[in-house]
Order: structure tokens, then C-alpha cells, then sequence
């Protein structure tokens, strides 16, 4: 299986473009798009979601990640081998939250060119190519590579921000709910939240911090929308106020 | 086959997320989105498109129709076989209109739990497995249950409001066009209009009910927008006016 | 392989309706998705777009390509064969384009009805179906027809016009960017815009017009939004200043 996540966008011919690659060159593979719409250039909040969200499928699935606002530039594609799942995408440090939690990470840097290169569209060019040999079962088309040096090796464990907001309003943010005791709060947009388990288990109108089904920590709530409630934007930062404070 | 219909969004991980527990569960089987962007939480508005657009499938055809409003809480999921089509959701009357339009109509509560239940994403959960058990051939994973008693199962017969707006500003209604005679006329948003084959009928800025390729009444404005040349918002009430009047 | 190129939008039950006939009647083919978001009702933009895509994939590729708002009106369907690519869709002249830029071009007028036709969707009631037959190998269901008589047989070489927006701002238009001199400057919305590789090779917030990945001339802004930062919109004319003036 071959899952895509890009700031792509589902309008416009990108995300069919890559499809059609795959297609051709992995013609029997199953594609699943499953973000396609992260934050524009946002590599860093991009990698929490990555990190949160790959861990779900199998292992052998190969993932193209492409958050690239670098493409044209010198920038390196690597590939990461993260506990048996594949990535292939820009050293921006989109996958560097996936390497560091996983147990065991190899990195190559991507030394394959094809025969035309566009300068804006490696997501078309070179991930997907590269992803579809993956899926294949052909050896990494590149040198294996220290992780150390790997952009985003020394981003913070979990990013107290929002890093996605959904069709519902609903703000993610980058950090592991499970880390956060049942009864800490949260302080966001100056406004002191307590967690619920879901949205029926507080009164309509109320906000509240929630683990989603996901693991991480979301903000919401109850028949409203919490982007425009709290008037929450992208980046918007988060406090942990621990309970026993 | 299998078909969604959900208030999802195609924005965000969600659809993706369901379509691989379907690959996972039931491999060979294709997957289409129809709906992506029913209502939100409007299970009511949602339960007449389900109706209007799941007959033009062919028997066997299983259909996850997920808005669910209550995920979380204790309404329980439910399975209908309605003349031999499938669906899978929450009993909160989504599934209701399918039912009493169908000849033959069985229901069953699902007693189904995964290993790990989110409180919020029962479409991924529940309603999926589930799914792609049907599409494999295997026994509902619940018991028979009472249909009479089911959510919803007291609803109008047709719905006289706006449930959907779509790309290019057209109003949807909840009313199937071949209950109203071809001279009736409508009235909405404090204006009255009369009936078009369809949009080359009538002169361009001219607005207009006609007989959609569903079967639906719906709302447009040749060369121009109804959501906003009318005025119109999801829920606006539609009324008859009979061509005798 | 069939692919998608229409107005409709991935909101809604279009997308899917037309899908579900192709897996109906051309059950083992895929189907991509290439553009869902052309620009509404605007057959004349689009015509540019699906020539500067279209050649980007193999022979005998089906294109279902739908902008249609003469639908339910005399307006004929037909099928084009061009340079061994197979294209369903309106005479109106989104074809047109296409056709003229190819070696072998040969046009067909649709004769085939279903037995049950809507007014207001023929992507999913003819061009769907006629796509899916061309795809099975089966003949053209329609007669020869002359090219020289088509709709959009005298629209220009290339369209001097932003013809789409993408999610990032960036203004693609109808130029075939090849045509060109490196050092040609365009002049649009009051401005002058000199080219570059790629976004990297400006500072932030600069302008500039580029070639994209499918050789279109496209507007873009570092770090920036086109449409926004520029007042960019669809249609918007864009001139050529050369760069000996």
C-alpha cells in the first residue's frame, strides 16, 4: 500500500499526477490519500501529524510525505526505513518526528534522477518514482546516510501548537494526548481548558481538550467550532497547567 | 462495492483513514466516495440525499453512511438491508427514509466491538469492519431488530427544506421532483418559482425548480448562483404551490 | 487507464456518480482524477489546461473531459482521437485545443443514447459510458465527423489569460511558457514580472512567471499567494513584453 500526504491539495492536478506515477510504475498497488491538504510549507507541523498518523498501517506500507517548500532548491529527498515502514520526502524534517520514536530508523539520501526533472514538482518526479520502487521491492535508490545530521534531529518531543484544523473546526495539535495526566488542563488563545472524553460529555457551547482517535491531544467544541470560538489559527501555542498545580 | 457517504469532509485524514481499514478488511473490493461533504451533524438532511442518491446502485451494494452527531455516546450502530442494498451507521435516522421507501426492509443493532474503540471515530471503528464483513459475504456481526422503533422512523415523507448546496450554488432539496405536477410552483426565501426542463430553458440570471438527475428537486439560477442570487441557506424551507391555485 | 478532467468538484455526488459507471461498465480499469476544480462553465480556459496535461500520459488513455454548461441544449457530444489518446466530452470547444496541437486528430459526433438520459448530466449518463466502451477496446458509438467544423477550431494558438488559481495562489495561464524567450518579462494586472527557475531563486515575496511542471507560463510569489498579493483572478490577461523592447 502506497499512502500519500502532501499540502498537495485535493483541487488542482497535483495529487492526480502523483497518482498517475504510481499507477505506472506500481500499476497493481493500492494509493490512499491521506492528508492532502497539511499546512502549506509548514514542514514542522506537518512531521507531528506524519508521526502520528503512519503509525496506524502495516508494516511495508510506503509513505510519499511531501510538505516542500525548498523543492527546486538544494535540499536533499531522503527515504527513512522506521520500523519497517517506508517514507520517502524532502530532509526538511517531515519525517525527522517519525525517526526519533521509532525503535529502529535507517536514511538514505536520494541519488536517482529521472530523465526530466521539473524544478517545482518532485512530489511528481522523484517521491513517487521512488516510493513505487519501494513498493516493488527494489533496493533504495541511494547511499545510506547518518541520521544525526538529518534536518529536524533536534525539534522538541511533542509541538505544544496547533498543527491542523479540520472541516469541523476542530484544532490538532502536535502533541501526544497520552503524555498530558487525565485532569491536567490546557491554556490556549488565554481561554483554561479541562479534558472530556467526548463531545457528548459536556454541555453544547463548551470547550474542552480531548485524546482523538488518533492519540493526539485536539481541542473542540460541543456543537460548535473551535477554530472561530476560540478564535484559534494555525500555530496558535498550548500550555500543559498540570492538575495538581 | 462499497460506498461512502459521510459529512467527513475530503479535507483532513478522515475518508483516508476509512478507506484503508476497507483494503485492509475486504482487499479486492472497490471503494467510492459518493458523498464526502453531507451536512455536518445533520443526520435528518442527510438521511433524505442517502435516499435519493443509494437507489441508483445495484443490489449487494454496501453502502457507510456515517454522520453521527452522537459518536461517543450510547446510541448504537445499526445495519439495513433495504431490497437488497446494504447500509451501515448510527441509528439517528439517517438510514430511516432508505427504509420505509424500500419494499423490503431488515434491521439489526450491531453487538460488534474492535479491540480498540476511539470514542470519536466510530466510521473508522465500527462502521467499516463492519462494512467490508457484508461485502465479503459474512453474517451481520448483531441481532434483528425492530425497525418500527428505530430513530426517525416517524419523519415526513418527503423533507421541504434546502439539505445540500453544491459547487456551483445549487439547492438540493429534500423533496422528490416527481411528487409536485409540472406546472406546480414553488415558494423559497420569499420568492416564488416555477419549474425548467433545465437551465437552457430559461433566460441567464432567471431562477428556477427542476427535476435533478437524482430525482430531487432542486433550486438554480441559470448563469448565476441560488445559495446567493436567492438568498439560500442549508434547512430554508420550500413550499408548494399547486398549479390549480 | 481513464482519466477525469471536469467543473464538478470533489464536494458533492457528482465525482462519484461518474466513477460508479466506469466501475460498472469498465470494472478492471483505474481511474484518475486529474483536475475536478476547472474553472466552472469556462470551456474556453479549460481547453488550455487539457491540452498542456493530457500529453503528459501514455497512448490510449481515456480523458472524460467535462465543462458543460450548454448541457441539456443541442450542443452534440463527441468522441476525439488525438496522437492516440481518446477524448469524451461536449462540442464546445474544450477539445479543440487538444486537437489542434496534435499530428492525427479524427472526430466522432455521439449517436448513442441511454435508456435513461438526465437534462443536466451527461458526464455520468453519456460521456461515462462512451469512455468506458473506447476503454474495453470497443468502437466509437457515433459517425466521423468533420474537426474543421468544431466549436473552438479559431480560438488562438495559446490563451493570453489566467485560466486557473490553485490552492496556493499561483496563477496558471493559457501561454505555453516554451514559447517565450528566458528573458521575456510579462506585463499583468498593471505589473511586470520577470521570469525565474523557481520559487528559490527570488527573495520572499517577490513576483515572477516560471514554467511550471506541465510547461505552462504560471504566476507565482515566494513565500506569498499570486492571487491574493497581485489581485489576480481568472480570466485576468496577461502580454508579453519581450526582451528586446
Amino acid at each position: 500500500m502506497i499512502v500519500l500526504l502532501t499540502d498537495f491539495g485535493l483541487e488542482g492536478p497535483y495529487i492526480g499526477q502523483v497518482k498517475a506515477v504510481l499507477l505506472r510504475d506500481a500499476p497493481a498497488l493500492p494509493v490512499i490519500d491521506l492528508f492532502s491538504d497539511l499546512p502549506p510549507f509548514d514542514a514542522r507541523s506537518a512531521a507531528y501529524l506524519l508521526a502520528a498518523y503512519a503509525r496506524e498501517f502495516p508494516q511495508g506500507t510506503v509513505f510519499v510525505a511531501v510538505v516542500d517548500p525548498g523543492v527546486g532548491s538544494e535540499r536533499p529527498g531522503v527515504v527513512l526505513c522506521a520500523d519497517g515502514r517506508w517514507f520517502v520526502g524532502p530532509d526538511n524534517g517531515l519525517l525527522a518526528v517519525t525517526a526519533r520514536r521509532s525503535e529502529r530508523a535507517q536514511w538514505w539520501e536520494i541519488d536517482w534522477q529521472p530523465e526530466r526533472l521539473s524544478a517545482s514538482f518532485h512530489g511528481r518526479d522523484v517521491f513517487a518514482p521512488v516510493a513505487a520502487r519501494l513498493a516493488r521491492g527494489e533496493p533504495v535508490p541511494g547511499c545510506v546516510v547518518d541520521g544525526a545530521t538529518r534536518v529536524g534531529g533536534d525539534w522538541e518531543e511533542d509541538l505544544f501548537r496547533v498543527v491542523y484544523l479540520d472541516r469541523f473546526g476542530n484544532a490538532m495539535t502536535g502533541i501526544r494526548a497520552d503524555r498530558f495526566a487525565k485532569h491536567d488542563a490546557i491554556e490556549v488563545a488565554g481561554r483554561t481548558l479541562s479534558r472530556a472524553d467526548t463531545f457528548s460529555d459536556v454541555p453544547p457551547g463548551t470547550a474542552f481538550w480531548y485524546r482523538n482517535a488518533n492519540g493526539l491531544l485536539e481541542i473542540a467544541v460541543n456543537q460548535g467550532r473551535a477554530d472561530r470560538d476560540l478564535g484559534l489559527t494555525l500555530g496558535a501555542e498550548v500550555n500543559r497547567i498540570p492538575a495538581n498545580r
